[in-house]
């Protein structure tokens, strides 16, 4: 599965960061684009990372008590027309099905862009009384929503995500839910790969189309512009109304369910990329890894091969049995070649064994995160390993804080604003909770609201941009 | 979650066989019709089942070396075109996207009806050296069939299912290929869903578009009818050639690989359902049982009713330790009720335990697939229970051999034959090899060549139906 590129090298960031992005997704074989404008192959590595976060997501959620369905991918035009704000929203983006079974159809289907409308309909079949609630339902799936500016990972014309929907019997229980899975995709983001994020609330012009609150969670890429990572909207009762999902409350009134719909798309492993990876290739926090170490054994001869092989053999089935994702590389290329090209796929340790290591019963562990090389004693490998791994992992975590906390200016004025916003930072910065502001700031510097941190401070200054005080101190950010 | 039907009770199959079918469907949630015609919405209980498919599954195939990706699921029009059988083969069925993002396309996209066109126009630029042979990949996705006559989980306008593909350096090796797969899809079959298969190649008239031999397996189901488990295509170089998959050998000469695809999809849930399930609802082998147990604890009043729920708390944590995928059920309905409702959901074995249980510290164990209870010792439970579980699952697949082996008839008559089919049965015969003969009885009868299984004799009479002697000996049967 050779390309050109691979041969070609990889741009550093500092020459073109965007080149860079794309570099490294091809440079790792991560992905590709499809024959139709906008749309991504997922190449077999890429979709193994994918595997990895869909595993420990899934886990997550039903930890809550979600359970997982499926809603079909067709959508009756006349559905999504029923709530008045989301289909203004997404008609731009729908790709429309006019032709099936060899006739024109009498009524059109779109294509899911996400799945409220379907879903919906079938919840007010569901839904009855109290006991039927909190409904929590889940689902992972392809989306379509057209694109005018693919880009690989970050927006493509289909990605895949998981939906969740919800509906249940009070605001409160709603706005509780939404917040939880606002929490579980920021724990996750940390925990799982190495990256933090900024959570909140966004602005009305900001939130998703039929939200009463939209939550998003942020992460600062390095370019210093912001990824939206993963959002959570609580949905009032905006689809309850006009889906007619109704139920009778214990006291036998009947009342319109209050709901909250969240997701995550395959836009993370993007977020992924740009968090971690280096001019040498793509970096791996070792959670996501689908290879966690390579062994690369070295011979000089015949006989040296035969016996480094079978320790090298025996290593990777010690590994195996801890657990942990291991690949023995045992082509007859050069070692060093080898070196680089799972370097560029971001594994995060090599094991050198040579005859010299076989002798002293030793191998040399060597970090893809930073340029080190330790020695290690057989006997204890796969707990050396291990250790490693962690330190790894909460190495690139560390990293990425730094950077985030360092990159991220409270101002007080505009011209701090202006300064900050030229050096690609994240501000945190007060505003009157005015949407012309809003949309003033972000003709003039491309910066929108990112969140309104759920952390605010009891007092705040005048707004950065009116003579209004502030309402909210806003995140303000250029983003992808 | 409640409908009408729950309340109705299940037709039985003597009454009606495709309304115990549905019915089946609808009381143990399993799924329900889409707002678009001929697609289906999985419910929270029937997903569960495709989900431990899909984890069972999914293991083996990478067991034999393959990877998982993910291509796009809409298709230029002009590259499903390439193979003139395979379009002509699903033209009637597309689904087609004329608009999208507004506008309307200059040129249309097909929604994937199956992969090959848009994975082998891929295929080609990752394959250049006999090196990068051979290529297995599998994706689990959605395709789209437009379907005139839709019927839950056995046809569906939109089904999911995963779909491999491979590209070899010789026509041996593609099929071997095809055959292990054909192995696999049998093996899992009958270990993980104890449903018996037939295994074999499909006539000319009976395979895929575009393959050069189409394998499948089939399963019986109990009105008689073969259901076509999935299928395995040896396609020989009829892709590789329009789509320019080449490659260098090793002598420095290029040729056009040889392919393979197969496939398993939702409908065998259907086969699932309809080969254990009984006239009180849903029957499931325990491997595929989203519960493998459920605790229903009996009490008469509210301090027995405290006791009880601990000691059925600490049970449930006990077999989940174990690994086992219990739930208790503890609301305040009767426990006359509950039996009932996990009955029709297909849960292998119920757990009871009242005051007197306590005293003994003990409990009962029903069993779902025979009518038979048995005390055991609280001190034993989790081996007992899942001794239960295995000796329900062998007499599952015990019970659908023994089916499948009475119903199965070798003749060499065509009177024979005539009788055999109007009793539902499936019928070995031998057959001439010609299309026109398998056409004529297809007319005659509805019953069709299922497959003609790997194990031939070495003998055969003269064809059931014709004049000429017999060359293939055939599974005939009408089917799904």
């Amino acid at each position: 599965m050779k390309t050109d590129k691979e041969n070609k090298g990889i741009t550093t960031r500092a020459e073109n960061y965007s080149e860079w992005y794309l570099d490294i997704i091809e440079a790792a074989e991560l992905a590709e684009n499809g024959p139709a404008k906008g749309t991504m192959i997922i190449k077999p590595y890429g979709f193994a990372i994918w595997e990895l976060i869909q595993a420990e997501l899934d886990h997550l959620i039903k930890q809550t008590g979600v359970q997982n369905a499926y809603f079909p991918l067709l959508i009756p035009e006349k559905l999504l027309q029923r709530e008045k704000e989301h289909v203004e929203g997404f008609s731009p983006e729908l790709a429309v099905v006019t032709i099936a079974g060899g006739k024109k159809l009498k009524e059109n289907y779109v294509i899911r862009p996400t799945s409220e409308t379907i879903m919906y309909e079938t919840f007010a079949k569901w839904v009855r009384s109290h006991k039927d609630l909190p409904l929590l339902i889940n689902q992972w799936n392809n989306v379509v929503r057209w694109e005018l500016r693919p880009r690989l990972f970050l927006r493509t014309t289909e990605f895949l995500w998981q939906e969740g929907h919800t509906a249940h019997a009070t605001e409160k229980e709603a706005d509780e839910r939404a917040q939880l899975m606002l929490q579980i995709y920021t724990d996750f983001a940390k925990n799982f790969l190495a990256i933090p994020c900024l959570a909140g609330a966004k602005s009305n012009a900001e939130k998703f189309a039929g939200a009463q609150t939209t939550y998003s969670v942020e992460a600062m890429m390095q370019d210093g512009k912001a990824l939206q990572f993963a959002t959570s909207h609580n949905l009032g009762q905006n689809f309850s109304k006009p889906f007619n999902i109704r139920f009778q409350t214990e006291d036998s009134s009947e009342k319109f369910a209050w709901q909250t719909s969240w997701g995550l798309s395959t836009r993370v492993i993007g977020g992924l990329i740009m968090t971690h990876s280096d001019d040498k290739g793509l970096v791996l926090p070792p959670n996501v890894a689908p290879i966690q170490a390579v062994i690369i054994p070295i011979w000089k001869d015949a006989i040296t091969k035969k016996e480094i092989l079978k320790k090298a053999g025996s290593i990777l089935s010690e590994l195996e049995k801890n657990n942990l994702r291991v690949k023995l590389d045992d082509r007859d290329s050069r070692p060093g070649e080898k070196y680089y090209e799972w370097e560029k796929k971001g594994v995060p340790v090599r094991i050198e064994i040579g005859p010299k290591d076989l002798e002293k019963n030793s191998a040399v562990l060597a970090r893809r995160d930073e340029d080190s090389k330790t020695n290690v004693n057989l006997k204890n490998l796969a707990d050396e390993v291990k250790k490693l791994l962690s330190e790894i992992q909460a190495n690139l975590l560390k990293q990425a804080e730094e950077r985030l906390k360092k990159n991220t200016k409270t101002v007080t004025t505009w011209k701090e604003f202006e300064q900050a916003i030229e050096e690609n930072k994240f501000i945190l910065a007060p505003w009157s909770g005015d949407a012309k502001v809003e949309a003033e700031i972000k003709k003039k510097t491309t910066a929108t609201i990112r969140c309104l941190p759920a952390d605010q401070p009891s007092k705040l200054g005048k707004c950065i941009y009116s003579d209004k005080p502030g309402k909210f101190l806003a995140l303000f950010a250029k983003a992808y």
